[in-house]
């Protein structure tokens, strides 16, 4: 179990691996984004990415999936009021393995509310290649560890 | 077709109205954001939100769908390198009627490639009460208005 105490500045976490299939993408593109080089493989290949490449929106999900199970289904998560400075650095390809790392940039109680407190992530996320796909900062509203 | 000189600053457009289902709640959150109050109704009622709320990235991903279908597809998309400012004002319920506005806030023709221009945008969705539930601003390389 997570509490807002055991997230100090500069702490850091692995979230561990994921990957994204060419019908995955082409899947959420569907309902989402349909963009034709997020669609469709063939009009992809006539595209500037020369192929499939997943939304931008969808590599933050996957991101989030790996920050749900590993962090914040184990922590009281209260909310989250933001997101800043996402940044879609290189394409994600259909069978590319993303790693994602969590970093606390700022960790305030709040003020208001002493039950809990406010942690600022910085989330990163690599592929095979070691290159950065996609960074952002996320604003998280954790509970505070109950008083002895 | 809308191309970069056609997004001026202060150019305002409603993208429509869209809405999300409880099964497209859950669908969204048991595949990329598992918290309880996105995934389960039976335990959002216990949570701070007293009923299942949409995750705060598919709110997104519903606001991106309508802007693809107005602006994005009918334009010359070439990449967006980022998105800022992300604030969830508002939770997202089953069968609220969600509409999309879109405001030009800064307009610049690319110095390193003529054939492209720089569009940041300003998102902002309301609820059927008329409370805004997301902002955001994105940023998009657009393709120029072939010269006659």
């Amino acid at each position: 179990m997570y509490y807002f105490e055991d997230f100090r500045v500069g702490d850091a976490f692995d979230l561990g691996n994921t990957t994204v299939t060419e019908e995955e993408i082409v899947a959420f593109a569907q309902h989402y984004d349909p963009q034709p080089f997020h669609v469709s493989p063939e009009l992809a290949q006539k595209s500037p990415f020369g192929g499939l490449i997943a939304s931008g929106w969808q590599t933050i999900a996957l991101f989030m999936r790996l920050f749900v199970d590993v962090i914040l289904n184990n922590a009281i998560s209260l909310a989250s009021p933001g997101a800043d400075e996402i940044r879609w650095l290189k394409p994600v390809c259909p069978g590319d393995i993303l790693n994602a790392r969590l970093t606390v940039v700022e960790s305030t109680p709040s003020r208001s509310r002493p039950e809990m407190g406010i942690v600022r992530f910085k989330w990163e996320m690599l592929n095979q290649a070691d290159e950065r796909v996609l960074t952002l900062q996320s604003t998280h509203f954790l509970g505070r560890k109950p008083q002895e």
